[in-house]
């Protein structure tokens, strides 16, 4: 491990194929005769499916099916939970087309596969769908009435209740001098990738072979789906992930789509693509982070935090999802963040409601919680007179204390520990690079027509989700090393950070190291690429793979040169006799001695490892955010000044690509706390369905990021130190801006509960002000 | 292994997708923006080339490219020899496009690509090409007289030569109170499948990945003479070969197209498909069998043989080919056959000449040697009034004197042993089933206006060749079985017959297998579909396999079941316990007790295994034929009234696809033996170059084939017992027949020295009769 790779700033390479153009992304796959697919969706948010009649679509020139439940019930299975699969959910699961009810705007209805994508566009106006509106629940608390119910055969739209309790909630609030109650809310809003979700199936009938382009994140899981609900063994599914335009949670999940199109292409006896247009996505994709949190917090006078009581409801949508209840889950998690909080009690509900399925958006959970606990913590430290900065000092779990184990905040994965951390330098390292001291004075003054605000988020979360990941590495006889992962990738630059692990791990020049990604026929079992856990996961596959290979190698360089193992030594691609410095073996040679008929192996041949990497564990990120911000209460306008983050991340493979991760992720952070929402009216329409509407940020507001990112402490989870990095640039952008909105508009009597900070939103809590 | 499917006759389960037209033949392959591409191939059969003008060519509308050897230059390496690379013969290499000399008539000169194969084609006649023809030398006697070099450097046409001597040939000439000295010929020709070669590649630029169609019978070693040729690193090259209509020795080996056309994808930057058409395959496929013997046989009165001296020279063509000295060397490796004659003394000379190069063809060698042997045995017992039968029953080599080891007659490969066989009982078989006794008395009468005659020919054969082939099994978690296999298949239906051993092997129904085969990523060694190796190799690969899967199985299901491997047994998929008849455990479950993530895995995760088999030595199956025909001496028309054939496999898996082989074999060598022949005229030019002058046998020449499939030796060189099946049927149909030919017309003085065998032959045979 001593070559150095780890830890260089080394370019990423899949960017030559990226910026010349070469680049192949789902749409790039052309097969002859392939038809285009279109999706009817459900212009209702809830309705009774009455009658579908398809036949003047059927009947227009160029339209080779259109494909209804009917069409697909022997194979109406719905799609099933990857992700805390709470108990109850399993009865709020979707098929891929509606039945006898629609319960979203953009529920798909029927499938259309034409000669191509205008024809097919066309032809869903074509279909009659004869539908009976019902009255739409689109507020948890409303759907909480259980006046109209969803799924009517479960009688309520709560698909799941369970309560955390850790401590004694009693005890604490007996012995506070101190409680405050509120009820904080984060809105609903998503992940936009630059390039929209999309499909190409292939059916070959002679060899009952189905070959999928277009699944990302979890292509082992989507596979194993896939081939249930259409009975095929899995082997005879073929997943090829190709380029990917971004993920960020959103993108390579199950949807109704992974069915329809692969089940268009067998039906129509030719290759199918469909491309999600961006209405379809904001309308049809996942959406995130909605969760509403009553929370009450209890403290001493000095600002000691005793106890933390919430209540979260997750507003799940018309279905769950493959992340079950993750979202809200997550959102408990963690509530407690890096501080050390005794007593602990939430309750998570999972409510249903007549809107697109909640699933995750980049650090999902963590963004609501840490604005959540953030924001109380602001409100504690105005009501205590205590500088926010000085409360958490006095209240993050030191040092001395880790490992701290929380309890079990995740019901059913055991007791949460943070394994390894320095809370209190992670922030230290930003209040020093912002100058806190310095610029505390201008915390709610008023200049250049401008209120400034200076706000301050902490964090931990988990990344490096279990339970295993593998790598395959195998060496050709030309020398060079390949490397197979499980893994997928939308954007991290595995094909250069894994190359790097490589290379350090197994003592081979960066540059005779391929990395392969993104088929499932390459390694049996792949986790995917989710919750941060590729580099942890996948890139500690690699490190095992790679030490294995290694005392393979230099078993049979042992026997090939008459002596032991132990004698020699592998680096820089060859063998070398112990203390020599001209090697004996390059990998060419070694990979010939391994050859099947060698009498130089005696285990399995060829220089080919496929190693897993377990853990149940996962590793604790951490890290801090502070913002400095303008705001014009005129306007509702928000400049942000200067924006300064840490991120401890154990160890880092390469900084280059860890700062664009980390900036990215804020970039969108901020996008989404000041611009994004995906607003629906009380029907169960949503309104911001383009992105006209539906803003994302630009780089107008895109400060100049200062980003710091730390190695103090490696996890002692995994063989390499890392811990997932990356989502530590959202995570509190959430918390540090709204705080920072609270202190610049202090003056107004702004006090920021809700999400987002829009200028309207501004604007209104400017105008709130009794006193203005 | 009691199952019982080994020995089944199973119908092939591939014919699905044949018979119902849902194959993918490489023609199929269709992609976008695909381009076409023709060969220039050389008008004459030796010239200089001085100048190539492509420009006429390349104004033409659609073309794209013509690649000339100036355009490959720096990737101007040779095709290498895969098989018998006998020393001198790398000397005799071909480039894929002709550089400063044209060779042979077909030689590859330009390669043009173009929208489609027409406009192709038009520019082929549009490339100017100014040649300096020289001399053709197109016999081998004419060539070794080194007056027109072809490969001016090596200053001769001789590429090699080497003897074999066993035993004291001066001795046994001493002794001997007979002995005669003939010259036979073997003629040129060669297999022609239904489907020609055809080739698409697709670069991929962004991603340097290179995927070729179309690589039938060695993929893993021709992948990597493509990955050297265009400096591209294994890994990158995949290699997919589609549904293939026939090999037979032909179809397969690296060809010069098999660079031309992925380097010319490459360079149009555009996937290129070219598809061989049949004058192409008749004039630039490798051809085969051409061999001529000046042959000497010793013996005693009494017929026991002596000794057997003989010259052999193959007519090598224009280049040494992948398959380097098989041909002529193999004809000498078994020149002795199944009988024991002391002293054998053969020189092998390999020489150039202005031809097609020589490669295999359908028990390459096998079909040369017998004949040659066979038809001098007829001799010799008419000289010395020795029935054919009887002389060959006294010198066969009997039960008891194996394992025979008959020396050195392959050089490099250590001694020819014959590891088990029982000679007499095959050729009795067939005695009896033609019921020779009855009907020797029709030898050589006149009856109905035709000649009678019958032929008997034996032999034994090398199959199964080594070094190793390998198998990987995974049972998905759904308890289905996919065998991954090194192999292709070009119609030996193994699909069927590996599934069959699989299913024993391990303890699974038929129906739970799939075998897939034809993709370099499936496993990284692959040996590859020649030499009737298939079975032995790859079948004794899955064999083994499946009892380290089993091994596996047993120990996670006894950690799980809590006991010993001992006490549980594996069968029909599933775990029982032993002595009891409820399973415990079924295949789905035990699938999902071996993920990473198991505590019931100590191994490596999956139940998922490769095995290599190894073995350096050849088994030899073995057996007779015998025809009898009736000659019509006016048309020279040969009608064959009955023919037998014994053939012992040591195990069959499939006696249906046995005798499938056996029968179509027959067949080839009926064809080849009566109607086949590749003349080129004293310039060069080939005269049989189209099916109207190279005769194919139709159902009318295809008389009913009597197959008697031995199962007497199992061969002790493999796990099954197996020996390569298929290509005993065509062996000693050139034997039988010539036999059958001289007995019949033995009134006219006629005996058969050279083939083929057609009508004009035997009217000039005829003619020649001193007598007649």
């Amino acid at each position: 491990m001593t070559q150095g790779y780890i830890g260089a700033s080394m370019r990423r390479r899949e960017d030559a194929r990226f910026l010349t153009g070469h680049a192949t992304y789902v749409d790039d796959i052309k097969l002859p005769q392939m038809r285009h697919a279109a999706i009817l969706r459900s212009p209702h948010a809830h309705a009774r499916i009455i009658a579908i009649n398809p036949a003047q679509a059927l009947a227009m020139p160029g339209v080779e099916a259109v494909l209804t439940y009917a069409d697909m019930a022997s194979h109406a299975q719905t799609i099933p939970v990857r992700l805390y699969p709470l108990p109850g959910l399993e009865q709020f699961l979707q098929c891929p087309l509606a039945h006898d009810k629609v319960r979203y705007v953009g529920e798909p209805v029927a499938v259309v596969v034409a000669c191509d994508r205008y024809v097919a566009e066309d032809a869903l106006d074509a279909i009659d769908v004869d539908y009976e509106p019902l009255p739409a629940r689109v507020d948890v608390h409303q759907a909480l009435q259980d006046d109209v119910v969803l799924h009517e055969a479960q009688k309520t739209n709560l698909a799941n209740r369970y309560t955390v309790s850790i401590g004694d909630p009693e005890a604490a609030w007996r012995e506070a001098d101190y409680t405050r109650r509120e009820t904080l809310t984060v809105h609903r809003h998503t992940g936009n990738p630059l390039e929209t979700r999309g499909l190409v199936a292939q059916y070959d009938v002679g060899r009952r072979a189905l070959t999928v382009w277009g699944p990302t994140k979890v292509p082992h899981f989507n596979r194993a789906i896939l081939a249930k609900m259409l009975d095929m063994p899995e082997d005879t599914i073929h997943f090829i992930e190709p380029d990917v335009g971004g993920g960020f949670g959103i993108r390579g999940e199950f949807y109704p789509e992974d069915f329809l199109i692969p089940f268009a292409a067998m039906q129509v006896g030719a290759p199918v693509k469909w491309i999600e247009d961006r209405l379809e996505h904001l309308k049809a994709a996942n959406h995130s982070r909605q969760v509403a949190c009553e929370i009450e917090i209890a403290a001493k006078r000095d600002g000691t935090l005793l106890g933390l009581r919430a209540q979260i409801y997750g507003d799940m949508g018309a279905y769950i999802r493959t992340h079950g209840g993750l979202v809200p889950a997550s959102t408990a998690y963690l509530l407690t963040g890096p501080y050390h909080i005794p007593a602990f009690e939430v309750t998570v509900s999972c409510v249903m409601t007549n809107k697109m399925g909640l699933g995750t958006y980049r650090a999902p959970g963590r963004y609501e919680s840490c604005f959540i606990r953030e924001r109380l913590l602001d409100m504690m430290a105005g009501d205590l007179g205590i500088d926010a900065v000085e409360l958490r000092q006095r209240n993050l779990i030191q040092p001395s204390a880790i490992p701290y184990t929380l309890g079990d905040t995740r019901p059913g994965f055991g007791p949460t520990i943070y394994e390894c951390g320095d809370f209190p330098a992670a922030l230290q390292q930003v209040l020093e690079r912002i100058d806190y001291p310095a610029i505390k004075p201008l915390q709610g003054t008023y200049r250049d027509g401008k209120y400034h605000g200076i706000g301050i988020g902490c964090f931990v979360k988990g990344t490096g989700l279990g339970p295993y990941e593998g790598a395959r590495i195998v060496i050709g006889e030309e020398g060079r090393v390949s490397v197979y992962l499980g893994l997928t990738t939308m954007g991290q630059g595995h094909e250069t950070s894994m190359a790097q692990i490589c290379a350090d791990s197994l003592g081979v020049p960066f540059e005779q190291i391929s990395i392969y990604h993104g088929n499932t026929d390459y390694i049996p079992y792949g986790g995917g690429t989710f919750a941060s856990r590729g580099t942890v996961m996948g890139g500690s596959a690699i490190h095992l793979a790679a030490q294995q290979l290694k005392e393979k190698i230099l078993a049979i360089a042992s026997r090939y040169l008459d002596t032991t193992a132990d004698r020699l030594e592998f680096r820089q691609g060859h063998v070398y006799r112990q203390g020599e410095t001209e090697p004996v073996l390059d990998l060419s040679t070694l990979a010939k001695l391994a050859r099947p008929d060698s009498p130089y192996v005696a285990e399995a041949p060829g220089l080919d490892v496929t190693a897993y990497f377990n853990c149940s564990q996962p590793t604790h990120s951490y890290g801090a955010h502070a913002a400095h911000i303008a705001v014009d209460a005129e306007t509702g306008q928000i400049d942000i000044l200067r924006y300064v983050m840490s991120e401890d991340v154990g160890r880092c493979i390469n900084p280059l690509i860890v700062k664009g991760q980390a900036i990215g992720a804020a970039v969108q952070g901020i996008g989404g706390t000041l611009l994004e929402e995906l607003i629906y009216d009380e029907n169960g329409q949503l309104l911001s369905g383009t992105f006209m509407d539906y803003a994302l940020p630009t780089s107008h507001e895109a400060p100049v990021m200062e980003d710091i990112i730390l190695e103090d402490t490696p996890s002692p989870l995994n063989p390499l130190g890392v811990k997932g990095a990356g989502e530590g640039g959202i995570v509190a952008t959430g918390a540090a801006l709204a705080n920072a909105v609270s202190h610049a508009l202090a003056s107004f009597g702004v006090q920021v509960r809700d999400l987002p900070l829009s200028p309207s939103r501004i604007r209104e809590l400017v105008r709130a002000d009794p006193g203005a």
